[in-house]
């Protein structure tokens, strides 16, 4: 059933360029494409011209998912490919506009060779997964998955105020036909993203096989001890908050080390009280985000982290709460389908290994709904959520090839894969 | 010449507490007594009253200094004891006012002893030493000493934008006549104030002689690493600029506990950019105040600092930049004035001993042209700068006692101590 799909890199070089266009600043240099935005609508309608051209069915649904269809010899369900349109503020043009450029030039590659699938294979550009207007990450996603609860399209606003019912509206969508986009057709997703890390590229791995999307889980440290006079207070009579959330965040770095890859744990935000040159603090709170693929490695880490921050609390008589904020479970990608990948890149030459995704990403809502597998691509320098986002079309187009030939073996599936 | 003189301790607390009321905000419990409010005023006249009960000669100066004067036999050069009225925003009863209650109490006592000391003996009521209205630190005794700079009632302005000049015609001053605050009839200077640090109650020493107030050396410190996303990121790939500045702030800690007492190293202020829960930041500014009252050793200090700080930067592959932004040199107090300060504790039974000032004073700034001295009373739990900041009328009569006792003694010498 296997055949090599070639797929035409130029296009698909000048799609990524072109698209990337759309929604950036010239003057800042920022790239923000938030969702129903004109920016957002503007990339969309050129997608939609292209999925056209490639002699797919175009069609948009109740949220403004764009889909692309190429039909298969029957009406057994769907193999769907893509990812997200919208990115984040200040963000780069590879990181969910691949996933889609790559299945439409994937979708493309195999419309051109004229054979049919047995099952109908789709493109799709997906909305607010970063959730970066309305904080409801994987919106398009939910839709398609009939997860939007009742009345979010009134509760959900921006930052200006807006409702996500106003804001489809200016976009011609009906807030009121949210439930039609649910689809129950749906056989499998495969989405290919950037890496958004380093690995791969310091590896020389050309791709990654997502096996698992990490769990996390969120803390906040608040840590109390005695604001003074930073003249006059000697340091053996202190008890600073900030010298210890500072043993506190060594810790964290420590603890994640110690685990290991694929561990992470980091402190990206910090707040001083009253936060004077010449006063020693009297408050410090900072934010633990800890990352791992495996739920109990995940849990053992946080045990680390509770006993670790604790006794560098008592051991500087500073007060210590751990308030943990938030909660998502590790998801394991359909190992089937990883199979397949790593089987399609074999046959290829194509280098790769499995790997857990440190982000979330539409595949772990898709994934608790239809199997459901990843491809990575390097990103050069790990750099994302940045327009120095970069992977070259050398790296993207043996993936994209690789894309190409999974969607034609589960569309030529004969059943649940 | 020593006679031990009475102080009168209920009428010392009762303006203690009375004076403490006047700029307090019932509702929040808050102490703010800036120079030239209305608050400021009212504790002033209050102030005024009292002198004038006293049985002093009372005069305000250009820049609303008050004075309070206990004749001498002869115009000998004046013998001049007090400190600030002003308080910092969120401040105590204790911080400066201290030194105006003890010093009016010590000269009442003189002047109820009936012997007229040989030099006038003044208390003084400074304004804007904490440079909390108009950020110019000792404003009062810039005044007194001739030292204000051409302009500066036109320069400085207030968070409102008012000028000093305007705010000083608001309280019936008159900024034309600044330079005439300048005096050249002052022998001596001794302030009494509060330890603001925890070292005498904690040593159960019940007065403090001050030799230095210490030097300071102020720095802000960037560090910039890699900004990358918190999930994809493995740990071994990081140039994470906030562990490594949480190494650094260990390392300030540490520098000043190995050099020990009296030097203190302090980390006030934080910033972490873009600080994002699930962001690597990319860069993090914290601020170094270290101070030590030998000049040799603050050197040392900082250069041990530097190089510990830029060790860390290079081993984690950040950048390091260390920007000195302000030197205060140490300024010794009077050795004399410090000795007879000793000398009378012994015979009044007060035990003391000779420490340093870690806090900045009106003293650093009249040691400069007259003799001075200072005595710190303990600060209960070391606290200033709070409304919590206390020192019971039990800690503060024998130190009064002492006070009066060396202001006769100064005020009887025969010519410059």
């Amino acid at each position: 059933m296997s055949q090599q799909f070639t797929v035409d890199s130029e296009l698909l070089h000048s799609h990524i360029e072109e698209l990337g266009a759309i929604g950036l600043d010239p003057t800042s240099g920022e790239l923000f494409r938030p969702v129903y935005s004109h920016s957002w609508l503007t990339a969309r309608n050129k997608l939609e011209d292209w999925m056209s051209e490639a002699g797919l069915e175009v069609r948009v649904d109740a949220v403004g998912n764009l889909f692309g269809r190429l039909p298969g010899e029957t009406d057994a369900p769907v193999v769907l490919s893509g990812s997200h349109l919208d990115t984040v503020r200040n963000g780069g043009r590879y990181d969910g506009a691949l996933g889609i450029h790559a299945a439409l030039s994937a979708i493309s590659a195999i419309a051109a060779s004229g054979s049919l699938p047995r099952r109908p294979i789709e493109v799709v550009a997906l909305c607010e997964e970063e959730g970066s207007r309305f904080t409801s990450p994987m919106w398009g996603t939910q839709a398609i998955l009939g997860l939007i609860p009742a009345g979010a399209e009134e509760r959900l606003t921006d930052e200006d105020g807006v409702t996500i019912a106003t804001a489809m509206q200016q976009v011609g969508l009906t807030a009121d036909r949210i439930r039609e986009a649910a689809r129950h057709d749906i056989d499998a997703f495969v989405e290919l993203h950037i890496e958004q890390g380093g690995t791969l590229e310091s590896d020389r791995i050309a791709l990654g096989v997502v096996d698992a999307i990490a769990g996390l889980r969120n803390l906040n440290v608040t840590v109390r001890g005695g604001q003074n006079h930073a003249g006059t207070t000697p340091m053996d009579l202190r008890a600073d908050p900030l010298t210890a959330s500072a043993e506190m965040m060594i810790a964290v770095e420590r603890t994640a080390r110690e685990i290991g890859r694929p561990a992470v744990a980091t402190v990206g935000q910090v707040s001083v009280a009253p936060g004077s040159r010449n006063v020693i603090p009297g408050e410090v709170t900072f934010t633990v985000d800890s990352r791992h693929p495996d739920e109990e490695k995940l849990d053992r880490m946080l045990e680390a982290l509770e006993t670790r921050l604790t006794a560098i609390g008592e051991a500087r008589q500073v007060s210590v709460d751990l308030d943990p904020i938030f909660y998502r479970a590790p998801t394991p990608m359909n190992a089937e389908i990883a199979r397949l990948i790593g089987e399609v890149a074999d046959e290829l030459g194509v280098s790769h290994h499995l790997m857990p995704s440190g982000a979330g990403h539409d595949s772990q809502l898709f994934a608790t709904a239809v199997p459901t597998g990843m491809i990575f691509t390097p990103s050069i320098g790990g750099i994302s959520h940045s327009p120095r986002e970069f992977t070259p079309i050398e790296m993207i187009t043996p993936c994209t090839e690789v894309l190409a030939d999974v969607l034609w073996r589960l569309g030529n599936s004969d059943g649940d894969v």
